[in-house]
C-alpha cells in the first residue's frame, strides 16, 4: 500500500481547506493510503520536496481545518505545462521517493489542466501514478459543474455586504451613488450573485461590453426616479475594445482624468464627472470576498468537504486518473436543492471559462433574470456552524508554518 | 402623560437600531409615554414634521430591529447649532403639536452637542421639554465612556477580515505587502483594534505623525526578516503638516506620482515606488466596517439595547435633561468584563475627541501594548445570536420606507 499527496493551487477560497480535510478524513475512515502528505505551496513546494504528513490530524483539528479560510498548505501560481519534462521527472522522483501513488490537486482551471497533463504524461511514459483534481474557484467559471466550491461562500459574503451597505446607503438623503466591486476577471458570477439580495439597481458584468453613455443614462434615470443608485461592478468589466474599466476611464471618454484603482472607482468618478451625482461611495470587496470564513455558506463547506472524500474514495479504482470530481444539481421530487457528485475528464474542467449566461442578463444593466436568482438562491441559503475562539474570532488552523 | 421622540443622526452603525429598539421596548414595559415617535432622517426630518409611530412595534420586529444595521429611521448630517433660534422654535412647535415631552437623540459628538444646546435653550426660554442623548460611533472617540456603542461590532468585523485576509496573504510565497484600511478620521481606535487578531505587522494611526522614511525602513525590515508585511492604516493617518495620506503621497515625497484613493492605496504605492516590494494588495473596509450586522459583537448589541432602555427609564425623572447615557467598565471580583451604565452631562460628550492613548502605541509602527489588547479583548468576544432568513441573509427591518 502506497501513499497519497494533496496540494492546493491558485487563489485561496473560504472552503478550499474543507476539501483538504475531506481527503484526510476519508483516509482515516478507509485507509487506502498509509500516509496522506500535504504538498507545501502547491506544485512549487512539491518539486522542492516540501511535504508534511497529514495522515493523523485529529478529528477536532479537521473540524477547525474545515472552517479555516485561505490555503492551509500554501498556494502557488506556478503552472506545470505540457512538455516541461524536467519538472515532470522531478515530480516523479519525489513521488517515487515517498512511495506516492496518487496526487490530489485542489485548484481552478489551470490546476485541472496540470492534472490532465500529468496523467497524460504518466500514461505515455508507462508511469503507474495517478493524478486527480478537486475543483475550487470563487470565479465559478468551470464548465462541467453546476457551481464551484468556494463560490457559494464568496457569494454569501458578497450578498451580506451588499445588503448591509445598501441599508447604510439608504439612511442618507443626500444624492450620491454607491458602487460595490467584486472579484471576477473573466466571468461575472460573483457580481451577478449580489442581485439575490434584492438591493442592486444596476449591474455591470464582463459579459456585456461596457457602453459608457448608455450606462450613464441608466444611472441618471435611477437618480431622477428615486434619488439613489446602488451599482455592482465586476472587476473584469471592460469596453468593447477590451480595455478594462479598472485601467481608467480616460482612454474611453472625453475627459482627461486618469483614474487609478479599480472598476468601481472608475465608475464613481465617471458619474461624478458627468454631473449625475455630486459624490459617490466605493466599496471594494477585494480579498475579503474569498476568505470569508465567518460567512461560509452551509452547502459550500459541506460540498467542498464531501468532494475531498469523494475524490479519495474513487481513487480506490486503479484506473481512476485524469479525473476531476464535481457537483451537479440533482433532480429532486420537491424541487429542493440537492448536490449530485460526479467525476469527469480533467480536460473538460481545464482551459475553458464558463461565462455568466447572457440569457440570464437583463438589458440596460438592470440585473439578472428570475431564473438566475433561482440558480443562486440555494447556494447561499443556510449558515455553516462556526466554532469561535475566546477571542471572538472563528478558530483557524494552519498545520504547517507557511511563513 | 405626553409622548416621546427618538431620532438618529450621523454615520450609521451595526447596533444603532438596537438603541432605538431599547427605547421602544422600555416604553412597552413601562409606558412613561403614550406614544414613541420616530423622527425620520434625524433632526432634518423632524423639522419637516416627518414622524412615525413606533409605540407598538411587536416583539418579533423589535428583535429584528436589534440586528438591523444602518439607521432604521434614516440619518442626517444637519447640525442644530446654538443660536439657530428659528430651528429651535420650529422644533418646539413640532413637539408641542405632538405633545412630545422628551426627545432622545442617538448620535455621535455633534448630536450630543445638539442635545446640550437644545436643553440649554429650553432652560433659558422656560420650555418644559427634555433632551437626552444616547451615544453611538464606530470611531469610539467620545470622552467620558469606556467605549461607544457601534465600535465593538466594527472592531469585530475589522478583526474578522484582518485574520481572514492575513491567512489568504500568507498562502503566497511571492513578495508583496498587504495594506488594510479602516475608518477613523481623527482617532485610530478601529485601526488599532485590528492588532487584537495577532496578525498586524505595522500599524499607522492618526495619533502619530507619519514619517515616510522611517515607516519605509520598518517595512523593509519586515520584508527582509520574513518576506511579508501586513499593514493596517487608519483613513485619518497624516503627515506632520496635517496632510492626509489619502490626499496622495506626491506632496510629501520625492516622487511625482499622484495617488487617488485612500491611505492604503497611497502606502502601497509608496512601498512599490521605493522598491521594497514589487506589488501589494489593498483591502479597504470602507462602509462594510460599520454595517456589519452579520458580525455584531455580542456585548455591543446588548449594551446598545440596554442604553436605549436606560435612557428611557431615567427620563422618568422630570429633571433629567441635557444628559447622555453611557457605559463604563465595572470593577468585578474576578476581573471579567461587565458594563456599568451611567448618565453624564451632554457637554462632556460633545465636541471633544478621545484619541487612541499614545501610551498604548508601540514605537516604530509596531502596533499596540498588551494593555491596549486587554482593553479591546472583551469588546469583541462572544457572538450575537443572529436570526437568518430563508435567503441566507440576516433578517432586517426598516419600519419606515426611507427611499
Amino acid at each position: 500500500m502506497g501513499n497519497c499527496l494533496v496540494a492546493q493551487s491558485g487563489g485561496p477560497t473560504a472552503v478550499i481547506n474543507a476539501s483538504l480535510a475531506g481527503v484526510i478524513k476519508a483516509n482515516q475512515l478507509n485507509p487506502l493510503y498509509d500516509h496522506v502528505y500535504g504538498g507545501i505551496h502547491g506544485i512549487e513546494g512539491v518539486l522542492e520536496d516540501k511535504l508534511y504528513d497529514l495522515t493523523n490530524v485529529p478529528a477536532s483539528e479537521i473540524n477547525i481545518l474545515k472552517q479555516t479560510p485561505s490555503s492551509a498548505l500554501g498556494t502557488c501560481r506556478y503552472k506545470l505545462k505540457r512538455g516541461q519534462a524536467e519538472d515532470f521527472e522531478r515530480l516523479l522522483s519525489i513521488m517515487e521517493k515517498h512511495d506516492i501513488d496518487t496526487m490530489f490537486y485542489i485548484g481552478g482551471n489551470d490546476s485541472m489542466d496540470t492534472v490532465d497533463a500529468l496523467s497524460e504524461w504518466a500514461v505515455e511514459h508507462d508511469v503507474q501514478r495517478r493524478f486527480i483534481g478537486i475543483p475550487k474557484t470563487v470565479d465559478n467559471d468551470l464548465v462541467p459543474v453546476d457551481h464551484c466550491p468556494g463560490f457559494p461562500s464568496a457569494a454569501k459574503l458578497a450578498n451580506l455586504i451588499t445588503h448591509a451597505t445598501k441599508l447604510d446607503y439608504d439612511a442618507y438623503t443626500r444624492p450620491e451613488v454607491f458602487v460595490l466591486e467584486t472579484m471576477g476577471r473573466d466571468a461575472g458570477w460573483l457580481a451577478a450573485s449580489c442581485c439575490l439580495s434584492g438591493d442592486v439597481d444596476l449591474l455591470v458584468l464582463p459579459e456585456v461590453d461596457f457602453d459608457r453613455d448608455w450606462f450613464l443614462e441608466q444611472v441618471k434615470r435611477k437618480m431622477d426616479e428615486k434619488g439613489s443608485c446602488y451599482i455592482v461592478v465586476s472587476e473584469g468589466a471592460h469596453y468593447e475594445d477590451g480595455t478594462y474599466l479598472s485601467a481608467g476611464d480616460s482612454a474611453n471618454d472625453g475627459f482627461a482624468h486618469a483614474v487609478l484603482g479599480g472598476a468601481a472607482l472608475t465608475l464613481k468618478q465617471m458619474i461624478v464627472d458627468a454631473g449625475i451625482a455630486p459624490r459617490g461611495v466605493v466599496q471594494d470587496l477585494s480579498r475579503a470576498a474569498r476568505s470569508s470564513n465567518f460567512a461560509q455558506a452551509k452547502i459550500d463547506v459541506e460540498e467542498a468537504f464531501e468532494l475531498g472524500m469523494s475524490a479519495h474514495a474513487r481513487s480506490h479504482d486503479p484506473a481512476f486518473t485524469a479525473r476531476v470530481v464535481g457537483v451537479r444539481r440533482a433532480k429532486t421530487a420537491d424541487g429542493s436543492y440537492a448536490p449530485e457528485y460526479f467525476a469527469g475528464p480533467a480536460s473538460e474542467f481545464a482551459n475553458f471559462v464558463k461565462a455568466f449566461p447572457t440569457e440570464w442578463i437583463l438589458p440596460d444593466y438592470q440585473g439578472i433574470t428570475e431564473e438566475a436568482i433561482e440558480y443562486f438562491r440555494p447556494l447561499i441559503a443556510g449558515e455553516a456552524p462556526i466554532i469561535y475562539g475566546d477571542n471572538g474570532l472563528p478558530k483557524t488552523i494552519i498545520p504547517y508554518n507557511l511563513r
